[in-house]
């Protein structure tokens, strides 16, 4: 018999399915993947082809070389503009598409990836996250940020190179409104934040904890809405990204290195998308909401049933999946 | 410069984004499709197997044979039961999967499509909607019955036998229940259906519309989530597909079959996904809601700006993809 079972935080029912269900196993990628080269002479991104990118606005060095480069993206879904239109006629409403759009680069090299890179290297990448999350929201028109990662073709990549990207927009997303009524409501109930909750019950269960360190854990939800969709979560009550202490910066990039280095190596690389979840500066003292990175194993398709009715069916176990993971040897 | 489009529906932004616009023709698949025979030996759904299914639940004959099976999905998401428990602890909430999960095979044969059946059997497979439907709402504990077709891999499909599905479950997914809340508030705001308005609207500009009969219109939305996003709305105020008359019925089958074939003709058979957005029964009467049937197109894939915000950037500007599908000669 199937189950459903609430999701706190996108304030929905997720189906666990298990007459669907696979095994943790099921879900090895059995594509071949393709190995690449540490240098492509036509990747804009690789170390040598730094003329192929606009002009970079942010860069952390390391023995007199590069190490994390930040330029603008030249595909860009947003772009810088102050002279904001806004217009409501009927039921069409539009406003300019103002804002920001960047491409961190993670590493110099085409071949390595997070799961590879010394921690180092990984603190370098989300210490470029953090100076460039902070110089958008100075931007008067920037309302919301998003720094998301889009790893192999399922996940939506255009480009090989071990990248990131971050979006300042012009609105605040109503999935962002959502989320937070739903936090709220919470808050208001039982005095609590749920996110604290939830990574206190987490931590006490257990069972579905991959691992957790000094600042951080890193755990398949109850309610997770997909196989091997992982939720990292700061132990510290914080509503933005942006309050990070360095030392909380080293604790994030050794748990996120080594989670990704598990689906890496128990999965065969899946494709993944990651994100972080965040409100702005200004909210980073909030009772209700808590920042977290999100971590979407694409292993299977969303369907009509998805689009149809926004719940999600997953077939996979979140304890049997917790402990596949936790059983990597890395 | 790109444009966020207000989709009044969802009640969030799209963005459109020119600078990364392609030409309707960029999306034509270049996949290679491989093409099915009439009958395969292996298939549950191709007639002559009928004994590979569970029992059927509902039928239509043609010429003594039968021209639209109905039978229970073997793989359910959600299964009869009536002893139902909910059960909630700190922030570990549930509820047994208690529903009915419903395969509805739209032809005898593995070869055929809605976009190369007759119109009369496409008749045939929304009759049969429509009579589960109207079953499936008569079960004390389903509170929402969703009815989508996945076709092709991109849209998640696992059967090439082409098929629809019906999904009751015991909860009303969150997505329907923002919607409402969103149509309550423009009809409180203006006094209208908002969804009247936006098909006055598009029928007025014309330059979205695909087509349109008596009973229906189809057009790609001014503030479509992605390419090809298409919606088949009723000219005639409802708030459930129930209540569709036989005539409506015809017409809707001759529209979606229209606009299903211009996709395959025009795109190279591409994947898509459809789903009818629609309240129960007990609700067509209500002012604020209007029910549909969407086709989402998968010649993209979402990736982290999508999951990290749930607003959508469309690479297409809808005008050209509708006059693109306009032309094509069927």
């Amino acid at each position: 018999m199937s189950e459903l079972r609430f999701n706190f935080v996108t304030g929905d029912w997720v189906i666990i399915a298990p007459e669907r269900a696979k095994r943790p196993e099921d879900f090895i990628s059995t594509r071949k993947k393709e190995q690449f080269p540490p240098y492509v002479a036509s990747c804009p991104l690789c170390a040598g082809n730094e003329d192929k990118t606009p002009p970079e606005t942010f860069r952390i060095n390391k023995d007199g070389k590069w190490m994390v480069r930040v330029v603008p993206n030249k595909f860009s879904a947003v772009n810088p503009e102050t002279n904001i239109i806004r217009q409501s006629t009927g039921v069409k409403k539009f406003i300019t598409g103002a804002g920001l759009h960047e491409v961190i680069i993670d590493t110099p090299l085409h071949n390595e990836s997070i799961a590879t890179l010394p921690i180092a290297n990984v603190e370098g990448i989300l210490s470029a996250y953090k100076h460039r999350l902070s110089d958008f929201y100075k931007i008067s028109y920037i309302e919301h940020v998003i720094i998301f990662k889009n790893h192999g073709l399922m996940a939506g990549t255009s480009l090989q190179h071990p990248h990131s990207q971050i979006v300042g927009t012009p609105v605040i997303p109503g999935q962002l409104k959502h989320r937070i009524e739903e936090a709220l409501k919470y808050r208001d109930e039982f005095g609590e934040c749920m996110y604290c909750l939830i990574i206190k019950e987490e931590l006490n269960d257990g069972v579905r904890v991959i691992s957790h360190n000094d600042s951080f854990v890193a755990f398949i939800p109850y309610s997770a809405l997909s196989p091997f969709h992982i939720w990292i979560f700061p132990k510290r009550h914080s509503g933005c990204f942006g309050s990070i202490t360095d030392s909380e910066l080293h604790d994030l990039a050794s748990i996120l290195k080594e989670t990704l280095q598990r689906l890496n190596i128990g999965l065969g690389n899946p494709d993944f998308n990651y994100v972080i979840h965040t409100l702005s500066p200004q909210e980073c003292s909030v009772r209700y909401f808590h920042w977290y990175l999100s971590i979407v194993t694409r292993v299977t398709r969303t369907a009509g049933f998805e689009i149809g009715t926004g719940m999600y069916i997953n077939p996979s176990v979140p304890d049997s999946s917790a402990k596949f993971l936790r059983n990597v040897k890395i």
